[in-house]
């Protein structure tokens, strides 16, 4: 926070949480009413620690506070865990979440809740929370990071992700880390979900069949061809760049459904997939300079 | 967390809870043994970031695996709530869960579990968790701390905390405080604690009736000796201490017990005042350093 990489980062993931907005609160929403719960357990994995990280405790607040009005129900008891890596600044979110609360009864009203927050340190492709104790779980551009690199048989040569150069059997081991690690999250999420819970997941992805496409990997080949040239010109070792890999996989939609199918413990409501530019704003035209401070 | 008044406070706080050990097994395990639940939610409030975060974890992880095997049940899911004011260093209590698991399972095997942990920030002066979440409430060292300076009618001249030149309406809104945030204490979890629950509370008090007697007070009168000294010497200003005061109150057995029953939620089942040391082993002699880095 306070460095621009992150304050664009920032802007980006903004850009996806609104254009996912009313797919989420159709889905939270869909979950009150079907189920009108006197206390609601959220919880937010990848959450972060910036202005995004409360976005969706006010539209899940504002959602349910809408449909218990309109249905003239009290207000439940609101329960939000903010979960991440243990690396993750959790004492900037709860410092910031006074203000957060102050400024949420100012937009709402007094009128609901209380609400209760907690953090929560671990992978997502763990065990996170208690069996049977969350209603919704929300994910907004975290899944597309492994749990690891996947272990290589032969090396990514001069490559630092699946690139149209790199050994099929990188591209295999790539997505067999992703179907492995899918399918690990969706085994937890419904241990931990109760009966009748949603999740909506928000992810990279990709609209080509092939893993390797320039949609999702040109962007890293950038940075190769970069690395690469520093090994050229002798400023950092060939092999460092070789044994070098992003534990990322950018699913296409046939590949989620897939899992999701194979895993067998959800059932797909929507599966959408949408395009984002790389523009903080559509009037601005500094593409690049936003591609180059995000990855950084 | 590397600062050495920090560490000799830690001492101190080891020793408290080195003391109070058998007590808080006794309710542990009662707690279990009678109700026997698949999960068990425990919170520690005033948690703070230290070596002793983690103890009341352990103890209670052996206490319960101990009298499960006994009665020949599963182990129970646990799930530990460590709680602290929104300034606490939870970054340090998440980046340090990992080795302590680890180590816990050495010690502990491997059958035990799974154990989930949050943090949740927070004054223990307010509500911080849903209703009827939780089994079981620890505090160790910290219900002294009112939630506020008391509101005082007249100036605490030449003081920094009650003393026997306050004048009476300064031990009496100490007092006042006290009883209106030990009750708020006990009515807000009584609201989050589930039938059958049980709290163990450890904090200072004193012996004596007298709230300005010198068992709680002398050692602030110490500190604000020396401060009328740094205004004799133009250091600083009569003003500044005089309207400086510490917001602590360390109740008798009786006013414990009294405030327990006005507020009605709970019963006691053990009550007990114990002296500590101040120095940090029996054998060591350095009372008077330890006293003032433990203040600092």
């Amino acid at each position: 926070i306070g460095d621009s990489s992150y304050a664009n980062n920032s802007l980006v993931q903004r850009k996806v949480i609104l254009m996912t907005k009313p797919i989420l609160e159709q889905a939270m929403s869909d979950l009150y009413c079907s189920l009108f719960p006197e206390a609601l357990c959220i919880a937010d994995l990848g959450c972060s620690s910036g202005a995004n990280t409360f976005l969706v405790v006010s539209d899940f607040v504002k959602i349910v506070e809408k449909e218990r009005k309109k249905h003239n129900l009290q207000t439940p008891e609101f329960y939000f865990h903010f979960s991440d890596l243990p690396g993750n600044d959790f004492n900037t979110i709860f410092q910031s979440l006074g203000e957060f609360q102050e400024n949420l009864r100012k937009q709402v009203g007094e009128g609901f809740g209380p609400c209760f927050f907690s953090g929560v340190a671990g992978s997502f492709y763990t065990r996170l929370f208690p069996s049977k104790s969350l209603h919704f779980v929300h994910s907004s551009y975290s899944l597309m990071w492994l749990s690891q690199v996947p272990d290589l048989t032969e090396k990514n040569k001069g490559n630092i992700y699946m690139a149209n150069t790199s050994p099929p059997s990188v591209i295999k081991a790539y997505y067999k880390q992703y179907e492995k690690d899918f399918s690990n999250f969706l085994k937890y999420r419904s241990e931990e979900l109760m009966k009748g819970g949603k999740m909506v997941l928000t992810f990279l992805g990709r609209e080509s069949k092939d893993p390797s496409s320039k949609e999702c990997c040109y962007i890293w080949e950038l940075l190769s061809m970069a690395l690469n040239k520093l090994v050229v010109e002798g400023l950092t070792e060939e092999e460092k760049v070789d044994s070098f890999n992003i534990p990322q996989y950018t699913p296409s939609p046939a590949e989620v459904k897939y899992v999701v199918e194979k895993e067998g413990s959800f059932t797909i409501n929507r599966l959408e997939s949408t395009r984002v530019h790389w523009n903080a704003s559509d009037n601005e035209n500094n593409g690049g300079y936003n591609v180059s401070r995000c990855m950084r």
